[in-house]
């Protein structure tokens, strides 16, 4: 069997509260990511919940991606939306424009981004969408790697213009054999066993293999692995997912520049 | 007399719409301009009124500046809001942030930074907001011209932080002997005629002087003189204004980086 | 030929503005009809802009309907949003509620409902959305005015919950043989000819035929003509669609409460 | 001692989530509360949250109150914003409406109104503020309950227009001698344990006496007392005032329609 990766990113979304309210459980999760996306203020986020975000990431010691979503707070930027690829262009250059501000105004740099809910759906498939959204990172940064689903539009897009890219798995979820999510609808497309979830984050690291919901093997790019902050378990799924990686000597770090 | 400016840069404010809404005669004033300050999507604007904002301007040749507000679309920032100076902070940071993305995405520079409304007045008198605004413009580029009412606060905090600043008056106001503007309350306060605008224009820049609703000199320093993008007569105040200033002699150009 | 309706309603969109910004002709506009739609603060509007557009149309006599739209303000409500019915009744139910409050305030009520844009179109073939619509409508009263399209799912559901309706045309576009707008890709959907569509809206309220792009007939039922409200040519168009109808002897009448 | 109050009110804030974000203890609270103010999406809420919060409060039996805001979601609705008393009164008629069509939809009738962070303590001082929410209650229903802070503006004003009102005292803050609420910068301001929060929940509703930070007595006036649905001791607080008022012999229920 092929080792296919030896060092792999965990990332995770963050910052994603607005105004008073919090979402996620940010602080117990950034210490067991190597990288994590911050909300730009239009699914969720606002000046204050990225710069206070940046700083507890660079503090951390974090890579810090941008995050951005559709206009749309109310929907959390889950709900699909029909935009054209020019305003998909514009509003991620928009947010990718506001968030390295701040991370600029510490002394850092932006490293990445990883598209929000809808956004991210379309961009797995929409050839122009993920056209823009590349555009949009080129526009800020030639170094600025794109996580996308392993398998996805995006990343094709991303290698296509030259662009760095990290191809992202979920170690929770399942997988169709075409390499694609199972659908949550499925039994079984959600792992609900932190033990399980962590077996798979190891064979995927290491071997470049997902299952299905059935148990059968899938091929996935595991460049970074997306841990969820929200939902009840998400520490505790984070905590053996990173324990399982490091007992099987995978290295931990963020994708690095070309 | 002594001669204070020969040369003076024109503003206006632009790309102030949102959406499927448009505001001020943007196509008929950036031919009398050197220099631009784009709404950054708080108090108006959105990704795709910024992107063709900057491209006009850029087109134009001028220069092209942030005009950020407060976040209070409903009304235009015009409206005072108790905000903190860390708020004031990371609200034009933001705005910064994302149009920069914008100019620089098509090969430009971010040349200057001018608050909107309600901040803008803040400005002029809170030293707190002062601070918090030319932090953000130091953050952002230690070369960003800070554009701030003549005689104001804001002005005063860009130059001891080290900051280049030009000191902004308007040609269709008048003002209190201590240098401020004559409230508008006030009869005589805003020039009814295009040339009188004109006048104190030259005046302004040739001299430093403008006038108050009386008619007594008032000491002002003109680096640029701001012309209103709204009202029936926009446009033709800002003709007067730009052949009054040509005629004297006057080189018209926006800031120059120090 | 069967005389189809002798009595017809005129409506147009208004009070679209937001904030500072205006839309549309609503002043000139609101000579020429007998009921409007209202913006609710979603896609368009604000509770001044409500109080205002109610104000004007109960001192000019127009019946007063809601036009509540999805929460995009941005898309100007324009845009297909994933949404849920559950969503599409309560978003409708909040607007109608907003509306009819500044509409009693002055001791008016409000007579009817029509739906904006995506809206408009997702509950002409949606029947979970219509349904949402309608149910939504009559939480608020039992005898408001659902207008939707002729042949419009949005109408039978109104019918089948025993909602008062009115079946909608629209003068200046042209129609396909199963009575549903041609495409404006289509060349000849849209009628560029104010006498054109003035002939054609006679045709609809009093024969109840509209056109094909190539002309044929189409059975159509025009209880309410929608005039609209922007484009450079709206008071145009409204007048003589107005001047022509009633040449015609039909009377001009918002539809009645049953 | 006169006994001023044998029954009285116990309301809380409620609703006050947006979108995926929750805010508060709403369901905890619920069983203490005789009455709650539900957010009307200004300052927090959506329809969604709305229409949660008015079946919520309905099945529990508590008094449907309206909590309107001002248009600042970001600040939450507490910060100082400069708004004219029309806004003010068409910001509150919007919001008023929007909720009795929830409460109506489901056989309710809205009780009460009771103002947000910011707008209410204007209305505390602000008589032209004041005026401006009695009228848009007014403009309702009549019957309308006007929940003001003891000794208010709002109150008297509401008293001055014939609108039924319920003067609202706070279980755990302390008092100025004027009978306003002492700074929360004051030591005693807040009080930390719910046992002494309780024993002047009793006093100010059996004897109309809350205490000055030095433990002074002072005047005020307890149709309704408010407990605080957010901070880690919320439902511990609630509890306890609960008890000791029902303790004391006194009837828990919400304002009466006169």
């Amino acid at each position: 069997m092929a080792i296919i990766n030896r060092t792999v990113d965990l990332n995770c979304d963050f910052g994603e509260g607005y105004g008073i309210y919090s979402f996620g459980q940010d602080a117990e999760l950034l210490q067991y990511v190597t990288s994590v996306n911050i909300a730009c203020g239009f699914h969720a986020g606002d000046p204050h919940t990225m710069n206070t975000a940046v700083k507890q990431a660079m503090a951390a010691g974090a890579a810090i991606g941008a995050h951005p979503g559709l206009p749309d707070r109310l929907g959390f930027g889950r709900r699909a939306m029909q935009v054209t690829a020019s305003e998909v262009y514009e509003f991620v250059l928009y947010q990718l424009g506001a968030l390295q501000a701040f991370v600029r105004a510490i002394g850092g740099e932006l490293a990445h981004l990883k598209p929000h809910g809808a956004l991210y759906h379309m961009a797995n498939q929409d050839k122009a969408v993920a056209e823009a959204i590349v555009r949009a990172a080129m526009a800020i940064d030639d170094q600025l790697i794109v996580y996308g689903q392993s398998g996805s539009q995006l990343l094709d897009t991303a290698m296509y213009y030259g662009m760095p890219s990290a191809s992202e798995v979920f170690a929770d979820r399942t997988y169709e054999p075409d390499g694609s999510l199972a659908s949550r609808s499925k039994r079984g497309a959600v792992l609900q066993d932190a033990d399980e979830a962590a077996s798979q984050a190891v064979a995927m690291a290491l071997q470049g293999i997902a299952f299905t919901p059935e148990g059968a093997p899938v091929r996935v790019l595991a460049d970074t692995i997306c841990l969820h902050g929200d939902g009840p378990h998400a520490a505790l799924f984070a905590s053996r997912i990173r324990e399982a990686l490091i007992k099987a000597g995978i290295t931990l770090q963020a994708p690095g520049r070309s």
